[in-house]
């Protein structure tokens, strides 16, 4: 096994928690047990939309074993909100309020009206079996479009158009109509899963006086705390939440999930453990999903390929309870424009209620939807002024000193033109691209390209804050405690790697307490909107120079020498002036400093900061791809993700999100779809057998390269890489079926089915 | 229930652990639960001294469940020690690394030859009684006089006697010589136990990349950290140790019991969960108890009870092994001089090996059989020169300048003078005195009084360190991490009052995080020494000064006011001008701080300081009692214990530490012995059946008071309180035994046995 013996970023260190994973020895939720834990079990609605006028809990209170049976009329009337949202001090920006802990009017397929607490699971399963309901159903809407009907039946009280918002710079629509061609497009994307190996599972328990302690799988300890504490209207530092490993998140679990519930019911038990985990299905049906969208499009370009200005509207569908609102659609409109700056821009959505499952956050955020439509259409203009694919998007390309046609901030880094050109290099598109003109027969090739933009936090839409703690060790070695979770993406490797370089130590020394603890970790709003790297570094930084400085200056008090002369290169303290010799350990300065009889202290420092910057990150993804007219079947030859993230902070975890982002990009965009009943909201297919993800026998060989380019605002000259592998996927999927066969396809996934009645209609089949 | 509503120290709040542990939701180490927890169980050898000559572990290794056997050949030959000392830079000042995990060569009854580890706990329990051991044995030696023979058996490699070591200050003997006066005596102290009312308890696990994580009931956890890495050979930050709620310690827990052993069976079991829990019988025998201590004494006085010097001879007998060895033999010297400092004083201790079960720390360090035989000693002299017991000590009790004899240090604040005035004044001792004076018959009363001096950690002998965290939470409450340890004696509650106090908010607005984590709590060595409300304080106090200068400034930052205009009172910013006039709530400063989008960040503090003075507390014990001659039985009428701790931070608290502290001393007075054998080293006794530790239907009333001095070396005026209140009980019921019978008995415990010895040798009986 490799051995780690980096001492920086842009090294490829192995995953700090490799070992632990590998071995099994790291905790996840599940893995945690109490003394004398109880399990509970929903009541969930068979239908859609309508009311329980009726419920009869009798038998299942009589159940042996059974604890408890909670229904709507006994949970709190206060409406909380879920989103894995930063708090913000103005009410006007806060999360829509719109769920309850159980409801009588039930929204979706699964919602939940009662929940039976019991001493096994078995027995939990069982008394649920035995509430008995009585159901009045109200029409399903299931389209957006239905849904803003004038005469749509109100899913929530306020309507059901959840919020609309419109960003303009320049006139695009004018643009659009000046320029000397246009293209449009109707687009439509599905409903997804997030599909994490870990399932959703949280357990709570109260300790000490009127506190609740909840363990949960979780990308964000610290709202949910605060979420909980709202939910059960408590103060905020009575709910205690400690986030283990976790095994994967995607988004899913940036919201808040069953972690309210299960601090209820061991509120209303008196402090007994009790977990509220559910099943695969119930994730499918009862926690969030992709939000589909669908976009009708407009560019406008000049016949040299010059890109004037191009208008998205977006109509997203959030299901029955709005969970992360408005904002996934919105977020198109702030991540996007960095693409083609040098444009007139529009984007208009609308967020709406249906009685869908509830979307909400995924890998993304709204990008892959919006960058799906936008390169879906820039590449049929190439196609239509006969311009390479490639060529047209360097004609485009942010390049540094460009800014946001929208918020006006200057890009420092932009390295999109070199991740075109180094990638056509790599991917040999010239070669390919020539193969694939003119074909005839069943078997035709393609060769697609898209092209991204995503920012690197939430700034200025949230607050972006992130503490980090160092505690040296006797042994020298430095513990690090950050409120960035560690989801499986790296977050703790790469936070090792900033604090040893900055500190001036291998990365061996350090160790960061993985499991987070709202208690006594700093406060940090946790992983989404591929922030983590970025918002975290600072803080991580800051701790490192501070600690750095405090074990010089006792490095100055050993060797009666000034810390000026010294510095720390590799764990040991040098004079600046001959760095290859050695005069004291970290170790030896830590054991002086915790045991000399008067002078030193336990070495430690701790920094919270705020960021207000947010650069983007860009990319693009090239595929070569092979139809099968007859069979309608999709066989990709080659793909290859080429990225711009600032300075790449450990190139083989950075190879390994990006594989796990074009994964998920294949899956979105040929094989994933929740097939839900538009007659009755019913979802059909909640299991990873009818929900066809895609395995590792399903995927290619995945490619990707790096720019190196370096981000001056960042702490570490890097930007975001998180989310950004998905985003282009579909968009270069799809050019390179409309070049394969002609037909150019708008509506995800590029199923057998949708080729099917695609090819038909083109009268290929 | 009374509303802890107080804001400072020297207020009566309640408890802040009261009603978690009122109502069973505190969390003990036996609280906590692992999926798969395996348990241990030892092999304990029958007799006190001699070899395993052979082991047969066949039969235990094949019954169902076991999962393994290990014997002293499967340990690491590294020698540990156990004691729960700061650790020192200096190896001569280390303490006795002496132990191994099991040992082939066993010391005492009930030592560990092999252990077993099996799926539960009662299939341990079988397999370890199916290991075959044979046994060789060695002459059993359990008086240290016998030990120091010069044809003794070698217990330890480097011989029976572990250390000696003397103080003289003056020439105490020819002072003694050439005094009005001389007295004498010759004292025995006996063996007890600490029956704490927890068990001693540890569980160890494997997590992350061979990193071992130990729960325990420890007093010590930042030192069962070291000692752990110590006897296993690994780098110490590999071993975390987790510290819950502690039912109890009184210094037997201020030693690394079951903790390596734990490590050790996870580390060779491929890291699943063992637990090692002894029984009430392994407690008695194989962990620690009091050193029995003979004493030789002498003293020379004035014919008018002036003291002029007095001289100690101890012989101490640790047992077994060394534990903390020589050091508290050694304590008696340093925590002594302070009482009577206007003399020249000698101290002569010698700590030896003999078969006895391993003696440890044990509240009062020493103290308490010092104490004994210089007050049972100074009030045989006042009795001789026929001078009022309270106005002898009048005369030579410490007052504020003197200074310690031994070291010179200045005695700041002395409240002994007061504490025999105004005790005197409340016992009514002149009238009691008055009553017991001429008696004849079969029941006799007498009073009695005796002094301490106690000083209040470890400094100079030990580094004193001690670190805190504090975090601002968003509802204004503060979270405070403090590495010294609850364990039961009311460290949390004094710690939210201090925090309070220099922080300005209110006690009920402070919550310790009570379970100390080694990975993340600030360091400090533990509970011991009457140490941590002295040496924590500076540190909380430096972090509390720096966490309300950060509120301060974030508050002129929302205020546009200068910070050296406002102060915080009661929880709320004022101008220091209007401090009835509240501006903005700590909380509103926190929310602030948190979320303004640009602003401010998690306010959080921390400190750690080394604690370079050692202040003496002071006090008496006043006692009325009955002596039934025919009985030989003891009926104490009053009881009254006054203290000087200083600043008296929680009255309530402080008067339930004395309360504790009396019944103990009571128990080591009258009560409690083990019963060892002197032939054959066995403990008759093991149990609390037939060891006979006083229950509160045994105990008088315990009354006690408080002198309110102010000691100025420490951080909020206060002094040492913890282990004090037992030191004087043993000397003021033998002098009023005394006064009572005319019987001086210096041998403890005053069972009806030795009533029934010494009055019949006196010819009472």
């Amino acid at each position: 096994m490799e051995q780690r013996e980096a001492a920086a970023t842009g090294e490829p260190c192995m995953r700090v928690d490799a070992v632990a994973k590998a071995t099994g020895r790291a905790r996840y939720t599940d893995d945690y047990v109490m003394a004398g834990m109880c399990y509970a079990k929903y009541v969930r609605s068979p239908i859609a939309h309508g009311y329980a006028t009726k419920i009869d809990c009798t038998e299942a209170r009589a159940l042996n074993g059974v604890l408890a049976v909670f229904t709507w009329e006994d949970v709190p009337a206060i409406p909380f909100a879920t989103a894995g949202h930063a708090w913000t001090l103005e009410p006007e920006k806060r999360d829509v309020a719109d769920r309850l802990l159980l409801t009588r009017h039930v929204r979706h397929h699964g919602d939940a009206v009662a929940i039976v607490v019991a001493r096994d699971e078995l027995t939990a399963e069982k008394a649920a079996l035995l509430v008995n309901v009585e159901w009045e159903a109200l029409p399903v809407i299931t389209r957006p479009e239905d849904a803003l009907a004038a005469d749509a039946v109100a899913i929530h009280e306020a309507g059901n158009c959840l919020k609309s918002s419109e960003i303009m710079a320049g006139d695009p629509l004018k643009a659009i109509a000046q320029a000397d061609h246009q293209v449009g497009g109707h687009f439509q994307t599905p409903v997804i899963q997030h599909c994490h190996m870990e399932g959703v599972t949280s357990f709570a328990w109260m300790e000490e006086d009127a506190r609740i302690t909840i363990v949960s799988s979780t990308q964000i300890p610290h709202i949910v705390r605060r979420v909980v504490a709202q939910a059960l209207d408590i103060a905020w530092s009575r709910i205690r939440v400690i986030k283990p490993y976790v095994g994967g998140g995607f988004g899913n679990k940036q919201d808040v999930l069953e972690e309210p519930m299960a601090a209820f019911l061991t509120l209303k038990l008196g402090g007994i453990p009790v977990k509220v985990m559910l099943s695969r299905e119930e994730c499918f049906t009862a926690t969030r999903t992709r939000h589909a969208f669908t976009i009708d499009g407009k560019l406008g370009i000049s016949r040299d390929g010059i890109l004037k200005a191009y208008m998205l509207d977006v109509l997203s569908n959030t299901g029955a309870y709005a969970s992360h609102g408005h904002s996934i659609a919105a977020a198109g409109g702030n991540k996007i424009p960095y693409l083609y700056p040098r444009i007139a821009f529009g984007y208009r959505a609308t967020t709406c209620y249906t009685n869908l499952p509830s979307a909400g956050a995924m890998r993304g955020y709204g990008a892959p939807q919006v960058v799906f439509a936008l390169e879906a259409m820039l590449d049929d203009a190439a196609a239509e002024l006969g311009i390479d694919p490639v060529e047209i998007r360097l004609l485009n390309a942010a390049r540094e000193g460009d800014a946001s046609p929208v918020n006006h901030k200057i890009i420092h880094s932009a390295g999109l033109p070199e991740c075109l050109i180094k990638g056509r290099e790599i991917f040999e598109w010239d070669t390919r691209r020539a193969a694939c003109l003119s074909q005839q027969g069943n078997l035709r090739r393609g060769v697609g390209v898209a092209c991204f933009s995503y920012t690197s936090n939430t700034w200025p839409v949230g607050v972006e804050i992130s503490g980090a703690r160092l505690l040296l060790n006797q042994d020298g070695t430095i513990n690090v405690q950050s409120g960035a979770t560690e989801i499986g993406q790296g977050a703790d490797t790469v936070f090792s790697q900033m604090v040893a370089e900055t500190v001036g130590v291998m990365v061996s020394s350090i160790r960061v307490i993985s499991t987070q603890d709202t208690d006594v970790t700093p406060f940090d709003p946790g992983a989404f909107a591929s922030r983590q790297s970025y918002v975290a570094a600072p803080a991580l930084r800051q701790a490192a120079l501070q600690l750095r400085e405090k074990i010089l200056q006792h490095a100055a008090l050993m060797l009666h020498q000034s810390a000026m002369n010294l510095t720390l290169v590799r764990g040991d303290v040098v004079l600046t002036e001959r760095p290859n010799a050695p005069l004291l350990s970290v170790a030896d300065i830590a054991m002086d400093a915790f045991y000399h009889p008067e002078r030193g202290g336990q070495l430690s420092s701790e920094a919270s900061v705020k960021t207000t910057t947010n650069p983007p990150a860009f990319g693009c993804t090239f595929v070569d791809l092979t139809v099968d007219i007859e069979l309608c079947k999709i066989t990709i030859n080659r793909i290859l993700n080429m990225h711009d993230s600032g300075h790449i902070l450990n190139p083989m975890l950075a190879e390994g999100q990006v594989h796990g982002g074009m994964g998920m990009g294949i899956g979105w965009s040929i094989f994933e779809e929740m097939i839900i009943d538009e007659t009755t909201g019913v979802v059909r297919n909640p299991n990873l057998l009818d929900y066809k993800m895609p395995t590792m026998l399903d995927l290619p060989n995945l490619e990707c390269a790096f720019v190196d380019t370096h981000e001056p605002q960042s702490a570490y000259g890097h930007k975001s890489l998180g989310e950004p592998p998905i985003i282009p996927v579909a968009a270069a999927i799809r050019n390179a079926v409309r070049m394969a066969t002609g037909v150019a396809i708008n509506t995800l996934p590029l199923t057998p089915k949708r080729l099917f009645s695609e090819f038909r209609e083109a009268g290929l089949i």
